[in-house]
């Protein structure tokens, strides 16, 4: 099957018909829908499906009279989740790419002598419950399986109890110790979250790393009244210290070359006529190294003190992912540039990313690296998030040569 | 049956468990249930019930012979809807301590001899269609029919489908023509919003005029993107307008010696790490006199649109509902007075509010009077909003009171 026939499979799974974006969150129906296709994909090329410990989807392509578990594997891949109203690209492009570059080597007679995987992580948005990358967090030990099985979605559904209705088992959730053996490096492409690659007129790009980040709730505790009879003075409304917070950020990450965004939170009662109670609000912000991080929220959160203490407000905050600096080790990274020049590439653009990635979680127990592909306007994490499928069959024939050359080793 | 009696047979009716407030939303099932309690207490007083056009309830004591419609009819009551999250007493008292003087009235053997009636108006809060009072809006003609029933709640459904589902006949809805023969007077009770008779140690107030308000829908339209991958610089950010909206609305208001208040937005697409693309909000304004609301509004509309223009953000705006001042005519607040002074009440004080109730809408087409009754936090629109039970047996006392005297006139 050729990648346009691959992509047109999964195009209109849990996509919104006013927003044109797509709602994929983690354990859902679109989800699940996603997950049956993978391995429909899986079984139509002979691929053996795991799903391991923690929901995430394996395919392995054995070589010939290979029995027992994959040791020292290529694996490629990246997940099927999205944000709301998110684009088509960010997650499945990994996939399906590297169902497309399979396809690629088996109608070239290639054999692989080492196994080849593919591999769609859960839940890397954490668009569901709040934590990014929550199958590679667990599968890698960085998440606890009692903190992952305890979050909570926004109807209070708790992970585990989604699990669960998804017939999963949950009490062997936890650390997949066996993942450095079975893996030998992990490559995830993704579509580019930028412009980069637009403005130096390249297809691709290999990642040098990503961006420390994180996700800080700050709640903001008023108290509910009705919105007409009490006066200005008399007042503590927590969407005023929320409003002086979301201005303090902006001035905040620009004065420390970061980034740093309010894009969610949740307003109770939420009524026109009444005073809040409560705002949760939910802060990203990421910047190319820790200390800019660091200096970047410790003042936003003093300043969302100070404004809350001005309105007689209560406030509290807690950090709930924050994912350190990953550099991607060179070795990887390196030899893939040697065998995208020497494929025909050319010189690829080395870049670094503030996306997190289930590649960057992966990083702390097996090598990894990352490609991405060119994205023209930039956009993601939005309906309008666009790639060309020439650039997209670039992408695939990189991952052929790059597996073509593990096994060759 | 007690005041206290009637009043815990509702006390479970649309309360959440975790907040305490109440979410008794037009037209949804605690509704519904509210609905046919007030058509069982009426029934067991021997009283008619009537649903009008615009769903509005009525229950009618008739003098002993009376045949046909109400004429010239003494009416009191308020509504049964609450805000999100509201408290129990706004709306339900009014509604409560009418039947709780009838049955002061009946057990005392006196018999009308003009028809007493008691009302509840349906949606006041307006917490599901946007639109306050639109029962009352409905039947004095300022809202019509097309508009009314055009209105939709957060998921879509028209108050036409609403209503229909509810099992009314939709093609009725509009003006009620006949309102102004039935009623000779309107007065509604209703729980202080505001903490001046507790400041005043009086258990009662009678209304002078209720202040001009209103409703704007506010929306920004911006660039969904990545929360890490695009600069600050590169943003559109409807939330940082948003921020500086609600930051002007304060000032503004001080200026003005108004109140303005942001209680409700909507976030899309609302994920932690995509910058919105859109945000509607909601402003309530309220002021003294029109002037001062005017411009008040017009100040904050004007600071919206330039926070939306230096971010290249699409900006939009509606009224939703305002409602001119409503000065209570002189005649039954008068008449109130004396009543109250001559039973024992002392001196009544005379209170403007700024909420708007249902006797103010209807005062376009029928004498209309109110009366407020002690709270003594001031707080009201949440769970903690209170009235001491002696304070609303003194406000049966005064409906009490003043039926006799309509009926003995």
């Amino acid at each position: 099957m050729t990648f346009t026939g691959l992509w047109d499979e999964i195009a209109d799974v849990g996509r919104h018909p006013a927003s044109g974006g797509y709602r994929r969150f983690a354990w859902t129906d679109a989800d699940l829908t996603l997950r049956e296709w993978f391995v429909g994909a899986a079984q139509q090329r002979g691929l053996d499906v795991e799903t391991d410990r923690n929901g995430n989807l394996w395919a392995w392509w054995w070589p010939p009279g290979w029995t027992g578990d994959p040791r020292n594997a290529f694996v490629t891949g990246s997940h099927l989740d999205s944000v709301p109203d998110g684009g088509a690209f960010d997650g499945p492009l990994g996939v399906v790419s590297a169902f497309a570059a399979v396809d690629r080597l088996r109608a070239s007679g290639f054999r692989p002598t080492v196994p080849v995987g593919i591999a769609a992580f859960s839940d890397e948005e954490g668009a569901r419950f709040g934590v990014a990358c929550v199958g590679s967090r667990l599968s890698s030990g960085v998440l606890t399986a009692d903190k992952g099985l305890a979050l909570k979605d926004a109807d209070g559904i708790t992970l585990a109890e989604a699990l669960t209705a998804a017939g999963r088992d949950i009490s062997t959730v936890g650390a997949d110790t066996a993942l450095a053996d079975r893996v030998g490096v992990f490559v995830e492409l993704h579509v580019e979250q930028g412009r980069m690659l637009d403005r130096l007129h390249h297809p691709l790009a290999v990642a040098s790393s990503i961006w420390p980040h994180g996700r800080w709730r700050l709640s903001f505790t008023g108290e509910a009244n009705h919105a007409g009879t009490t006066s200005m003075a008399d007042r503590h409304d927590p969407m005023l210290a929320y409003a002086a917070t979301v201005a303090a950020a902006r001035a905040r990450a620009v004065e420390n070359g970061a980034v740093a965004t309010f894009g969610r939170l949740a307003v109770q009662p939420g009524g026109t006529n009444a005073i809040a109670s409560r705002i949760d609000s939910w802060l990203d912000a990421r910047a190319a190294g820790p200390d800019a991080l660091d200096a970047t929220t410790a003042a936003i959160l003093a300043d969302a003190q100070w404004a809350a203490t001005a309105d007689g407000l209560g406030f509290d905050w807690a950090a709930e992912s924050v994912t350190p600096i990953v550099e991607f080790p060179d070795a990887p990274r390196q030899r893939m540039t040697d065998i995208l020049r020497t494929n025909g590439f050319g010189e690829t653009p080395v870049l670094g990313t503030a996306a997190g990635h289930d590649a960057g979680i992966l990083s702390a127990v097996v090598p990894t690296a990352m490609l991405f592909v060119r994205n023209p306007t930039g956009i993601s994490h939005s309906p309008a998030e666009f790639a060309e499928t020439a650039d997209c069959l670039v992408g695939v024939d990189a991952l052929t040569a790059l597996i073509r050359d593990w096994d060759r080793r």
